[in-house]
């Protein structure tokens, strides 16, 4: 079935302790689009500056990114700045160009409404429920937050909770939007707002769904060498989601596989910087690191 | 078949961000016994001051441990005090008063000399290794360390690891071990140190088990309500090395199979202070919480 992914384009530039880069493509709808694009053809809505580079737009084409709802506005694409410290747990945001992004009001084509898997990537809640607005009849919508809009647009926030399948939190969110320090009730408490199902994202430490009635917790993928962690936790969602949409079922085995398949296509992303290193992968590539992490958990 | 316990029995004085309490049976062997004991009856050597309770030796009785092989000497029994942070991660140790055990020469009884499972609790490597000296022909020897161990008798706790069949560390540990920050990597040179397989305990993140041709990952249970931290590790190797001795095997089933029996055993372990809420819990409980875990983690 059909996923449709709305999100952000960016330029990063990223700094790491042993290596830097500028100008990279990123922004979260970008790392999904291209995670799912393992499982089936993403639909990708956001929008782009005139500086945006056509072998950019290529790459996503190339990638089997349908690209039709990507507009191109006056100005300049949002940039994103950020330095890791050298344990990958803390990072700092250097700066935040929003450029283009600032006035964006997402416009869904029309052949992308009858979508049936969609995923809301990180955006101001209000701009996320207006592009709900515009799908039809989803079956799961799965909605991205951060800390900046559980502190500025907690309302808005709230209110998306209520109509949304299913919402992806990390650990410092989850704690932030619940006030509670204990993870699991943490999830509980974020079910209590009105999502069916939480995804709860632990970084080296792996992530947990949970749901009224399932709990199921996966560890992170042994990746050995970790070269830039950007865009792990969009290329999960879009893992899951995309394949979601190809099996066309959210049931809790699917579910379950679907958090196998997130985390697969993370641990490609963060093997170097940018795109390439997930977009490059084969589904083989893809299918043999399933086999191990199901090897890695199966009692 | 059966198991062998070696380490400290001792009276923990324990302050909590909710509650305190002085002078609550601990130590080491004291958890790892009584976790053990739901699964067989684990032979205990350890030493005690002559202010030990008789009510707690009768405590450890009453719950299957053979205490034949705990020595009683002239002093006090060893004491520690220790302070939690409010999210847990934090431990700040008030006080260590050796007492007895400052010359503890553990000396392991003559029909305890035939234990094929041994596990070697948290103690001075040298301690360790004079006790496993005394062992006759073990199928199977785990043991604990920390980090004082690591700094103070480095030689010796690496001498210790050529001998054994398995190590367990946390992950603090695990980087101190081996001046390496991914934990992975970090098992994996451990594994080049001796042992045939490393356990690696990640607290609330659970923990992870890896040889030369294996790696299975296990979350955490999620308990709801910890009270106190006090001994979980000791009560997770009780569980594992319990379960082992239970089946009389240590092959990668059962290990993986140990693995999920200690993170039960730790579960209990931490809802009150003391060895209580672990003792006074049926096998019912015990395997109830088994199925529980089996659903969290199965794809």
């Amino acid at each position: 079935m059909s996923l449709l992914v709305i999100g952000t384009l960016a330029y990063d530039n990223i700094e790491t302790a042993h290596d830097n880069r500028t100008d990279v493509l990123g922004g979260s709808a970008t790392y999904c689009s291209i995670a799912a694009s393992h499982f089936c053809e993403p639909r990708l809505v956001g929008v782009v500056g005139e500086d945006f580079r056509d072998e950019d737009i290529t790459a996503l084409k190339a990638s089997g990114v349908n690209t039709a709802g990507v507009e191109v506005a006056a100005g300049k694409t949002f940039r994103w700045g950020g330095r890791y410290e050298a344990d990958w747990n803390t990072r700092h945001t250097l700066f935040t160009h929003l450029n283009v992004l600032e006035h964006f009001d997402p416009k869904v084509p029309e052949d992308f409404r009858s979508s049936k898997f969609v995923f809301l990537a990180n955006a101001a809640p209000g701009v996320q429920s207006r592009a709900l607005d515009q799908v039809e009849h989803p079956s799961f919508v799965m909605a991205d937050t951060m800390n900046l809009w559980i502190d500025i647009a907690r309302d808005e926030l709230v209110g998306l909770l209520k109509r949304i399948d299913a919402i992806v939190l990390n650990d410092e969110e989850a704690r932030m939007l619940t006030g509670e320090n204990n993870l699991i009730k943490a999830a509980g408490q974020v079910l209590g707002l009105g999502p069916r199902f939480v995804v709860l994202k632990k970084g080296e430490h792996g992530a947990f769904i949970m749901g009224s009635d399932m709990h199921f917790s996966l560890p992170a993928y042994p990746v050995k060498n970790v070269i830039d962690p950007t865009g792990a936790g969009d290329s999960f969602a879009g893992g899951f989601m995309g394949y979601l949409a190809l099996v066309g079922a959210h049931d809790p085995v699917h579910l379950r596989q679907a958090m196998l398949h997130g985390t697969v296509t993370a641990s490609f992303c963060v093997e170097d910087f940018g795109i390439e290193p997930l977009a490059q992968r084969e589904k083989a590539e893809l299918d043999s690191r399933y086999s191990d992490l199901l090897g890695i958990v199966t009692v």
